[in-house]
């Protein structure tokens, strides 16, 4: 089997035009199959402020109404995605800038209304990479960010730590898949502002104590369930930590386990 | 020899909801391989103006500044590309967007500073046509907004006639390449006014007959330039009319000879 690298990227990056240079020149050079994911780090907010939108939030999370929607579209899947693209051009790397309508690649259900109604969110339903696997096999390597539709020609804002999991899991049953969850840390932290307190590995027993215990909490956990949701659903590699764990090899780091 | 169709739409289906659905709904039976060249339509300038930001104008042309060119990225490649994909998927047409940084696809010099500054413009320099190509031939449609990048990181502003004109011409030697502009009017008019005054076929004699008198004139001069160019470049066939003539076989519109 071939293997994969699906790599997502976040704010830390994102949002600063040298880590953002400095990340993609070395992801060029990853000699091998490879998908990446961005998240939209604070530009939304800040084009949602300069144009005048209200941010709605209920609970600490974001209202996808249609206005944001739109600025969702514009920044993920325009300016962020398309310099994306550009400058990995400038580094060799074949790239194109997906969403999850471009080659029907990823489908969604719009979120449920029950207690709360986040708008327009899309849950993921299905994944195929059929057209993916054809630009991965030649070489090109697909950039996505983390909007999904629902196949009735409504966009849908996901989340992008999803996005990547249910990627991975879409072609973990055909491919040798590994998934990196790149953000600020060097991984999940024993104590939570010690840097160097990573946890090197965590398996679905130690997973439950550090819960239990209130190690992990907060936003870690949701990204921690698309870590367990992957590797329980044959993704072979499950890494956390700062980019430097791709081009590293002893750059100290989270993998989640069975 | 395949048959490709490329067709580019512009602001009067674009700005138009209801034209865009029924448009995409027609494009998407087209039963051959094909690509969509979108314009932006005014959409651009209508959220310059909500994000403060200043049109510039030099000679009734745009200027594109480094904030001009993120809205235009904004808009082009994110709000009208996505939403033209997702409503294809819709159709079951499966599509992917592209800017000219996809795939390489469309390569630029950023214009040289003469006498006017227009700031981030790119004139086309080459047309990789491999990526799309392989697309194609899985039955997969592209959909390209009006930018294209120098292969050194910069995205351009590039006019979608000339987007649209310089594909065609970039597969005009391996496929038999039909080109469409699809705009307001039923083709070149003799008499600006009268939408039943449609020249239906003009050629390089009887143009510079049309320029001469003053019957073409204005916008209608680069629209023709971006034809003649193209059909004195190998492409087989250029119209242009109303969408209905890609759908309506007695649809009266011009088409270009050489």
């Amino acid at each position: 089997m071939k293997t994969l690298k699906i790599i997502k990227i976040g704010g830390n990056i994102i949002d600063d035009d040298n880590a953002l240079q400095q990340f993609l020149k070395a992801f060029a050079t990853i000699d091998a199959p490879k998908i990446l994911v961005h998240g939209g780090g604070k530009l939304a907010t800040k084009m949602a402020e300069q144009m005048q939108v209200e941010v709605k939030m209920i609970d600490g999370r974001r209202v996808t109404d249609l206005e944001t929607l739109d600025i969702i579209t514009m920044v993920y899947a325009g300016k962020i995605n398309k310099n994306i693209v550009a400058q990995l051009q400038a580094n060799h790397c074949n790239a194109i800038g997906f969403s999850g309508a471009d080659g029907n690649t990823i489908v969604s259900n719009k979120r449920p209304v029950n207690a709360i109604d986040y708008g327009f969110v899309g849950d993921v339903k299905q994944v195929n990479t059929e057209t993916l696997e054809i630009l991965l096999n030649n070489n090109i390597t697909p950039v996505f960010c983390a909007i999904s539709h629902d196949k009735n020609g409504q966009l849908l804002n996901t989340n992008a730590d999803t996005i990547a999991s249910e990627l991975a899991i879409g072609f973990a049953t055909k491919w040798n898949t590994e998934l990196y969850y790149c953000f600020e840390k060097n991984g999940v932290l024993e104590h939570v502002d010690d840097d160097n307190s990573v946890i090197e590995n965590i398996n679905t027993a130690t997973y439950k104590t550090l819960v239990d215990n209130k190690v992990i909490f907060e936003g870690m956990l949701p990204k921690l369930n698309n870590c367990f949701h992957a590797i329980n659903h044959n993704v072979q590699k499950v890494c956390i930590g700062k980019a430097q764990m791709l081009f590293q090899k002893d750059n100290k780091h989270t993998t989640i386990t069975k």
